[in-house]
């Protein structure tokens, strides 16, 4: 069935789908076979029929976790398609609770948005298999983590200056240089951060012989030593509403919050812009005409602006271009960190926009033991289909107002306030358009959102 | 008197006055005159016995502005020497109502620490003249800023679609581009940031010709607009205590807190390590007979440690190294921002420690009409000195406590308050040391504080 509706409607859309090529220029990967098919996540227990009508841009129905489906710690779910920007729902979403290596007992509970852009296919690939690398990493260290009560040693395979237990017959040799101490949470951040480094080479490796298209934000939960470990890439978005108060954790990469990192790489780097960008930022194009006179600039040591009178050079596109969320980078994209997007050019040139992204995430730390949490408690984590049209104060006020409504003990109502959420921020078509409250207009974009209720947490690690 | 001085001291110091050559390596300015001769701020109104009485180390008398002398706003002031790290006080001090152009009427108020390093030849050169760059980089948009009914334009010198006041015949052509609006406050903050540029330009080529030692941090609060605007290139620190609330005013630069920015440099002009020293962090340095074990690290894109095996490459010395007060860049320099500089050099080697470091400012602004201020609400900045030894919650209760026991119609009262403060952090000598509160050491740094009532900007513009 898939395969019908995928044919069809890349006749119409140019090949945006998953096994097409991506949108920006010949993808020389679109004869070979796809990593893994066009997909809904897992838990949501589609059936290909069901998927199919999933895709409907004018009905654009919120799917959700049936109520036969649970996910750990009574995750709730629910996503629905774009208006229209794109034949398939680019969004992909992953929940597990990740047994490593069952001998030595690593168990860690896994949640993870991933925003597609220029194809679904780098969005698949590492809704399936990020966790995977992530588990890899933590092996790596698991037996350091387990030993909380001596920290991380600075050398693996040293042998200890005397054996344990006995007696020290001389004392250690003195250490000329002071050591600093690393705790083992930062073992945890670093092997998230490693583990979106490896997904993203796979990526770039397995191109060769897969067509894996476009690219994608990754926003992962880890519950790990009592903690949260929340990673991020991209413009995808966590907050944790806890008794009325919202806790941000995350932020976003777009090329307005990360202007100055850019423009340092291309002012170092100008071979990077291809001789057809600049550097500097103007509030605008500049003319021809306009050269020599002054204009408004910023420079990457800058957050202010100046005039600085315009030369030849100055005519050139600005690396960094456009407001809010029509700012671009090299005039081609929006997010400034995710995995995939390793062929992606500049229109018509032949300018890589890779060198400009970053795969590596933010992680921030959310010790749940610090707190005792009731059921109204959450983590909520959207794609920027979500936190385009609403606030992080109208999420948590709606989450809670939602939750307050439901009955403590129904295992579903996080699924149905995920439900409530998407619906108020894709609206109600009316007018031909997608409109909210107060007239706003809906998003138009794809929406997926998790709620995790935190009180799970102690209760069942 | 300070000549004999010098000579005396500069025999024992090895040569690290402000005429003397800096105190890493040789300097070839030495021979060159002095741009201005060593000073303590102008408005202390001292005598040159005062001046050399105030450079005992083991007095440390505090210095604090005469009771007949008003600084604008009636500001506080206090400093003191150090316990003998240098011979002279290497901070530096400037609070002055700049006229800049008195025909057009441009005029701000002006507070800076200036807080130097190998030398105080760099700080006493930006205590004289950094208000005149900030002054001309703000002439440049006097008119602009005058005019807050329009958003400043993006083109200077264009001629209006039509003459103002007619009718328009034609409408003005169409924008095929949109444009950012730039508000007033970024055309000042970029000025404050340019003038540090210049600033520090300007010393790099008077290197030429006179004898400018060292180099030095820049804290500099400018009040333009009803707004203070605080500039800050360094380890010094600005906080306001509003009604014993702490609003941080600055951030501060140093090896550790901009770890990322001087990786990701050192890794992509690797030449500038000079095959010394490698970009990557551990927690201690290596030894060679570690190499082909695991050694905890991170790199410039990491917050999070993980283990790699250690190459020969890795025996190099980290680009970032030591902890807290001791870290360093190039096991040089402990501030990674600032003025001055130009010559240093890693010790015995030709590698430049210039282009790790930043003269740019971060600038933060407040917006004193928001807020009813009370005489007991006040900026407080210091050198590190001052927050080395006092966290600010411990300053704002000191200044906040000391302020309530004075009468409030007291012009003296801020200057007693900064006195108080440097008093507290420089402690009593007991024991062969500084002590202070807890039995804790008082710091044997050089210490300079501003306290700034805030109620004074609404009032005397």
């Amino acid at each position: 069935m898939l395969t019908r509706v995928k044919s069809a409607v890349a006749g119409f859309m140019g090949g945006i789908m998953a096994g097409g090529s991506s949108g920006s220029g010949g993808n020389p990967g679109s004869e070979l076979p796809l990593k893994f098919p066009y997909m809904r996540p897992d838990f949501l227990g589609l059936s290909p029929d069901e998927i199919e009508c999933s895709a409907d841009h004018i009905a654009r129905p919120i799917l959700i976790l049936k109520e036969t489906r649970r996910l750990p710690w009574a995750t709730g779910y629910a996503e629905v398609i774009n208006a229209g920007k794109s034949a398939l729902n680019e969004d992909q979403a992953c929940c597990e609770v990740v047994v490593a290596r069952r001998s030595e007992g690593l168990v860690f509970h896994y949640w993870a948005l991933f925003d597609g852009h220029a194809g679904s296919g780098a969005a698949v690939v590492a809704s399936r298999l990020l966790q995977h690398h992530i588990a890899c990493q933590l092996q790596a260290v698991i037996e350091i983590l387990r030993n909380l009560a001596s920290p991380p040693p600075t050398v693996l395979g040293e042998e200890p200056d005397c054996a344990p237990g006995s007696p020290c017959s001389t004392p250690p040799p003195p250490r000329f240089f002071t050591e600093k101490k690393i705790q083992h949470e930062s073992l945890v951040i670093g092997a998230i951060e490693n583990a979106f480094k490896e997904m993203d080479a796979q990526i770039e490796r397995e191109k060769q012989v897969f067509n894996i298209t476009g690219g994608c934000t990754a926003l992962t939960v880890v519950y790990l030593l009592g903690k949260l470990f929340v990673g991020n890439a991209g413009d995808s978005r966590a907050i944790i509403i806890r008794n009325n108060e919202i806790i941000p954790m995350s932020t976003e990469f777009t090329p307005e919050s990360e202007r100055q990192r850019l423009q340092f790489l291309g002012f170092m780097q100008p071979h990077l812009l291809g001789n057809e960008f600049t550097h500097l930022e103007f509030p605008r194009r500049v003319q021809r005409k306009e050269v020599g006179k002054r204009m408004l600039y910023r420079d990457f040591t800058m957050n202010g602006w100046a005039y600085k009178t315009i030369e030849d050079e100055d005519l050139k596109f600005p690396l960094i271009y456009g407001e809010g969320k029509k700012a671009r980078v090299l005039a081609t994209i929006g997010v400034t960190r995710g995995l995939g997007d390793h062929d992606l050019k500049v229109h018509d040139s032949n300018i890589f926009i890779k060198p400009f992204l970053s795969c590596c995430p933010e992680v921030k730390v959310y010790n749940l033991t610090h707190y005792e949490h009731g059921a109204d408690d959450v983590l909520v984590m959207g794609t920027d289909g979500l936190w385009d049209v609403l606030s992080n104060q109208e999420v948590a006020e709606a989450v809670t107002a939602f939750l307050a409504n439901c009955d403590p003990d129904d295992l579903h109502r996080y699924t149905m306030a995920a439900q409530d959420l998407v619906m108020r921020a894709r609206g109600i078509l009316r007018d031909r358009g997608w409109r909210i409250t107060n007239e706003r207009l809906g998003s138009g974009d794809d929406i997926s959102v998790f709620i995790i209720p935190l009180m799970y947490g102690n209760r069942q690690p």
